[in-house]
């Protein structure tokens, strides 16, 4: 089967690799659709983010659904045939973190496609896969484009969930790339009232716009666009910060209400952060980091058209087009969520 | 000015009063609309609840919306003709728990048509009301009997604000009133993933279905409705227990999840409580009274279409028909909320 | 080796079994301490409670402490004559509960000397005792009394953490039992301010006074006591509810302040509670069960001398009186927590 | 009447002031105590901090204690000659934060002795002060200078309530002058397990190991000192942060725990964060600001005994030598809290 490997920056490459077998609580699933992430990205243009670097090839992709074509023995609960999102998150079970309910903190997480260990963790992008039973979500009803957007979308819903009750809340979004544009969408649909986006390209934010942004700002236009919101120590609630840009966080910090929640999502590096502000303000900045049991919360509210993720899907392009469609994914004036198809 | 007068059980008039004049930071509004609320029909049915009787003849009605006819001094933000939505919360700004910003359990609160302090806090049931335009939010772009109907929702936004965090949580609703439905569009809008929705009339149930329930129950029907929701220590995070009857709380129990959120909303009087069960689940069961910012809220929402509480509005009936009203509202058969035109 | 044996009612029995051997991850313990707790006296006085009833004979006992006899193969951190707490709790560590880190609520649990499930899970009131070293924390520098403390300290500290952040808080706690009193020695530990006790027993509301109690209120002798903490809505921001009387929990409520939390704590049967106050009050009833991780708190915050239980130890009895010291223990005009000697 | 003036960096003055009248609602109070705090030794060394500078004199001070000597009109519960703690908190009341219970974000606050406004908040350092009632706490039972010990008390216990439920957490303190060794003492009594504290002084590691610190590192004899609280991603729940110093916090990120709360209470200025262990730890950075209800709180807690800030004054200077005691205060090799005796 044909796999989607990494060796080095730019050097993307499909390659054979074997297919395996389901043993007992597995299934096989032959993939439909991956979509490219930012992580994918980093490592497509830089082989690696921080201190995260490739030392071997390694199988990119963690956003993936495909259909089941076979069924390890005991496994209940799906039929061959169906179409499943397969989550990228595989703790171990038994790890301290793990027996307090933080999965995504486990000390042996396997999430796909991974550098931080070595051997690294071999990713998703590959015409068949062997997934465990509790990886998989049914997705009936759902196109596998859909399905396939659960793992960013999960992402999204856990950050929201930390920011905890969202209801009536006033909440900023920075940086509109599918992890913003998801954001606002987790942040409507958990209840927020006013949401503003900003960044610096009219393209994403038209889809802002779209996915339910109140207001949109280019940044680029006027770096005093955030300033009718701080009269008074500020108006938002909540900052989804997701552009990983230091001047987008430390822009809106004035703008955010005293004891107002800020979820970092945006990967990047050191930031220097104003903490005379922070610390006045009694802000609280929080990290969120994946997802574990919001996967399956994603594939189900897309089920119930509660979110719906089709407009993010900018294009589609074919297996042996996969470098074309890296290309593509990095060009935010004109792609937004950027997909392979597998079959 | 006509308004509408409860003197005892089954003794509802229409009656002059006399109108009154805006003072400094007042509006006066020519009334709309008024919703009639289960505590309205308590005062028509029994003179009362619980231990809180009627002494004198008190105007009825808290659910109110208007035009504003005259802006008193300083008034600014507000324009003669605008529908506005008219909170009845109107707590004293500066007893220990407004100054904790718990403005519902405000020492001194005013809220219309309340039997509780004597003499009695007159309601908002009469054709001209002077009010703070504190009280007061715009509510352009929804109709006057949508804005009348933010005050029950705002009930259950407050509600659903304590429950905390809904994303993605599993929800039962007991009782399909007025309350029992705005609190499945409530749940709804904060993110709930399964939403159960149980009542004794099939015409509750289908108003349940069409806000957005994903399965509805007769109870009357089938006591046994709740047991495929029991295995495992129970299904569900939160209840909202909007019937008041003691035996849909306590059926309820066995079906909720070691940790679950419980709500009381429904009035009733004393209830005996399985405290083995509670205790042995780590249940919380949380008062939920009125509300104070989610009024503003609610009509932010309506505003926005994301909640869309028109199919609630069952009836409307004119000033002169108040007593044909009240007993629809009583028939919980054929009537959701029944509102009052009073121009 | 000999065992303390409940076969009904009033049926105690010492009697012998067949000591085990520890198997990998185990140690062989000989008991030194094992407390009577209220769990254990209501088998002895009445064969169960509510609905559990004795089906077979049972060894009654989880409050233990004891010296370790031998290591089971890889057991690490432990050294043989070590002086451990045991403790009762044993979940299974892979039920969806243990999953998400609510050991407590283990679809599996192996709780001591429980007859919820049939075979009743026997007791730790025998002579030696095989245990996974997981249960085990190590007591250096305690008495076998202390030690065997841990259980119930255990149960308190979980019921304080259930009520969030008590720095300051003013607390009611009603029922000054061995629970009662440790649940005065929790709060004061997680920073009470305000602490008022009350009992019906003059020996245990001095008990309460030497625990930390401001303020100790004998209720046999005015039912008014509580008045002068009920103006303004109320005074207390918590109540532990440790009588299991209902009596104690409705005369409390008009003393809890808006917003505040009850901790039922106290094992009792159905209670007819004051829905009405409850809901306007918005009081936060929550249950609290056992404890998991609280264990080892226990342990150390004795050992740093940061709780002192010596107090609450009463009276210790020979093995063979074993029966006697039940039946001191059923006496609250003068015993607090009696414990048994097994070696 | 004194007062202690800065007019500049290194220019601090005793001079003459008119003393005040009480009106309604206010008291008199010959000041006993004022000690020194980290940002009067900033207007005293630098003559400001961060972008806030001095623009005219200000009379300095903000911890502080005296006797009333006289009652303003309406004033009730306090007598003539009472020792009263003042706390230096003024907020409006009125403005939307006072409204929702958050005083100290108050938009017109009249801290004592800032000068972030112009012009700037007279200190309290002056022989005779007119308060008013509701900024004085009765002090019976304790010495004026644990009174005036009340304020950065009371700093701590805020950000310790910040932190939630602390009740068997693991704490790291960085930075052990006066808050730190409170910060110690506010864990300690809110029910914190592990404490470990650091510093680069041994004489202030000294008095954090009186204040009950289990474990005490001195950084400047090793970098690696906090290693052993690394592995499995760390140890910590919580940090208190201290130092102001950017070291102190990127060198203790590495020991907490996945989750983990960081307080940043030193006084800095920008500070670079390393973004990606603070988002893959899920970490929680909380400003804490000031304090408001914790005035009174930790009054009480040091009138029960519960806190003892004795050892921390380690030394009181007359007013006439104010200058001194400044300088003295520079010292962290030998002087923690410096207080002056005003009478």
């Amino acid at each position: 089967m044909k796999a989607i490997v990494i060796h080095a920056a730019k050097d993307l490459r499909i390659e054979e690799r074997e297919a395996e077998t389901p043993g007992p609580g597995q299934l096989s699933v032959k993939l439909a659709t991956g979509g490219i992430c930012g992580s994918d990205l980093h490592y497509f243009n830089h082989g690696g983010f921080g201190a995260i670097r490739l030392k071997e090839p390694m199988i990119l992709g963690h956003e993936v659904a495909g259909h089941i074509t076979k069924l390890g023995e005991g496994v209940q609960g799906f039929r061959v045939g169906q179409l499943v999102g397969i989550s990228p998150s595989r703790p171990c079970g038994t790890c301290k973190y793990c027996r307090e309910g933080m999965m995504n903190q486990c000390l042996n997480m396997r999430f796909y496609g991974s550098a931080m260990p070595f051997p690294h963790i071999q990713g998703a992008f590959r015409e068949h896969l062997v997934v465990d039973a509790s990886q998989c979500v049914a997705a009936d009803g759902l196109s596998a484009g859909e399905a396939a957007m659960a793992e960013p979308l999960a992402v999204t819903l856990h950050a929201t969930r930390r920011a905890g009750d969202m209801l009536g809340k006033s909440v900023l979004v920075t940086g509109c790339g599918p992890i913003g544009i998801l954001s606002i969408l987790a942040a409507r649909r958990a209840g927020a009232d006013l949401v503003v986006a900003t960044d610096l390209s009219d393209y994403t934010l038209a889809m802002a716009k779209k996915a339910g942004a109140d207001v949109t700002l280019n940044m680029a236009e006027s770096a005093q666009a955030l300033d009718a919101y701080k009269p008074d120590k500020g108006t938002f609630d909540v900052l989804y910060e997701c552009s990983g840009a230091q001047v987008a966080l430390t822009g809106a910090i004035p703008a955010m209400r005293p004891g107002a929640t800020i979820l970092q999502l945006g990967l990047g590096g050191d930031m220097t952060l104003p903490m005379m502000q922070i610390t006045a303000k009694e802000l609280v900045l929080k990290g969120s980091f994946r997802f574990h049991p919001e996967y399956a919360t994603a594939i189900s509210l897309m089920q119930k058209k509660l979110i719906d993720v089709k407009p993010l899907i900018s294009e589609t392009v074919a297996l042996q087009d996969a470098q074309k469609g890296f290309e593509l994914a990095n060009d935010r004036s004109r792609a937004m969520k950027v997909q392979i198809a597998f079959a």
